[in-house]
């Protein structure tokens, strides 16, 4: 099979972490993608500009001489007009994760009352500021992110010019309703195109599949298969890589995450990719999805990178490791059918 | 509240291992039961009496003093009439495994033809010995137990006479069927009683509380709950406890299985009796469900035995081990309301 090329790749979903781990993992974002939106559940969040810029700095310092550009987002709470406007240029989004939900998210927001959120998110409408959401509610594992469509309907019907990012969508449903509404997006990771239920807990439990949203059933990674391959403008890739300590996933409660910044451009070509015939449209689609689509609906302009692959085998590392952390990543060991030249 | 009492409380599905670890289980077993059936899941299973016999004279080693009957198991096939005749005298009931379904099951049935069947099941039938089967197919992980009922149906049709029991059944459907049928019966484990998916997999991962069949939804929960408190006679305990050492439950691919065998009847009280007003019908359910509906189901006449628990924490143990192995239960650490006098 020829070779193909992604042009300005961006993970519009990222964890980055910061002081050690953000050393080790950055670079390897950086490696590979023009650019991505870093997601702001640090510990405290990022929650005003000093925070912000401290973080910025420490990102820039991290990364080096790549070229590689942190879009960055703020942790969504009920602010003010005059916050918003003053932060406007220094972020890309903001990202609202309701509290308890996920990783470091205590202080999301606990009622979704529609009066009570107005001011904030008319205002981030008028200033066009996107919303990412982490979408799921606090009920039965499988169910969360199904239960969390009425309130994207009704967000998307009270606010019809805010655009609002459904993060890391994993089930048929969520395909279906970003679908139906105008201002609604969404970005889906590698492994919610890789994995059901199944191969985290249907014959050995693997913790290092275990991720929030958990992976749901067939029929749901089908839809989302069937979305992403297909080009659809509306979806693009962010890979919601977090990375955790192996330490912290081969345990007896194991943290919530799959690690795939490294990889991910491989995986999706081999997603894509299926064969010769239609290399010409499936690199095309894969062009949208893992960055046309995210300059589109961000209207954000990437610093030039042009990553090739082959066809030849990558066995992914065991392990990524710096002194102080050792992270394991997805399909540790394993061999992905096209690797970077 | 008062202490409560289970008389010759019966285990009628229990994993005793070989070797070391059945040196160290059961004694805990054998130290609160009056007698378990003991699955026949060994490598290589038990096939003919010679395995058998060797199994049984290696458990009453490793249970010295205590007094405790095991009830044996042969691994089913499709033996022909006169092995059945045979062995007959040996054991309490033939276990069904379908193929590679779970722990050392390779060798089980791969195909559920009933004309194929219909030599073995006959002559179980006529000679009165009960099929346990493990009740899954090898579909998405949360529907394998229901997609098997209209095997249970087509079985308990076409040998009417032949006890059928659903072993660890975990959802609202089987529930159902077990009262539809006047030849099916059920276990259930104490952990299936108490757990749902989002025990394992809602905040944390639990590898402690993974096991096949996995735990399923709340409403299945709570059907399980209603029947087995209910004291209704055809569902009876059998823990399904399945020591695998502490490191094959903390690592990059865990074992299914749930140690549970030394805490079961604290739990089960814990469950039963829930205040003091009801405590003289809450202690008669018990007693059907922890002895009398199993000697009444499978005929059998277990040692006296009879365990006392006061209304007083218990500590559960971090760990059970020897020198060989270490095997971390159920609520390692936690605290159980009743404990044993």
């Amino acid at each position: 099979m020829r070779d193909i090329t992604v042009r300005n790749p961006l993970d519009m979903h990222l964890h980055l972490r910061d002081d050690d781990m953000l050393c080790l993992v950055a670079p390897l974002s950086a490696g590979t993608f023009s650019g991505g939106l870093v997601m702001p559940n640090l510990v405290p969040p990022i929650t005003n500009l000093q925070i912000l810029h401290r973080y910025k700095s420490m990102i820039a310092d991290a990364i080096g001489e790549n070229s590689f550009k942190p879009y960055m987002t703020m942790f969504y709470r009920n602010y003010d007009r005059e916050f918003i406007k003053n932060i406007k240029e220094s972020i890309t989004a903001m990202k609202l994760y309701p509290a308890g939900i996920t990783t470091n998210s205590d202080s999301g927001v606990s009622s979704f009352d529609i009066d009570t959120m107005r001011p904030t998110l008319e205002t981030m409408s008028e200033l066009n500021i996107p919303l990412c959401v982490h979408g799921e509610t606090d009920g039965f594992v499988m169910d969360r992110e199904a239960e969390f469509m009425d309130i994207y309907e009704t967000l998307a019907t009270a606010f019809p010019k805010l655009k609002i990012i459904m993060e890391h969508i994993t089930t048929k449903a969520a395909t279906k309703i970003v679908q139906k509404y105008d201002n609604l997006f969404a970005t889906v990771t590698a492994h919610h195109l890789l994995l059901t239920l199944d191969d985290l807990a249907g014959g050995l439990l693997k913790p290092h599949l275990f991720c929030k949203p958990i992976a749901k059933r067939h029929d749901d990674k089908d839809a989302l298969v069937d979305m992403a391959t297909s080009g659809h403008r509306k979806i693009m890739f962010g890979s919601d890589s977090a990375p955790h300590p192996t330490s912290s996933k081969e345990c007896c409660g194991c943290a919530a995450g799959v690690f795939t910044a490294p990889i991910a451009i491989q995986l999706m070509a081999e997603l894509f990719i299926k064969n010769d015939k239609n290399i010409d449209q499936s690199e095309q689609n894969l062009q949208k999805f893992m960055s046309d689509n995210a300059i589109n609906i961000y209207g954000i302009s990437p610093p030039p990178k042009s990553i090739t692959l082959e066809n030849k085998e990558f066995i992914v590392p065991k392990i990524y490791k710096n002194k102080q952390n050792e992270v394991t990543p997805m399909k540790s060991g394993e061999t992905i059918s096209w690797r970077i030249k």
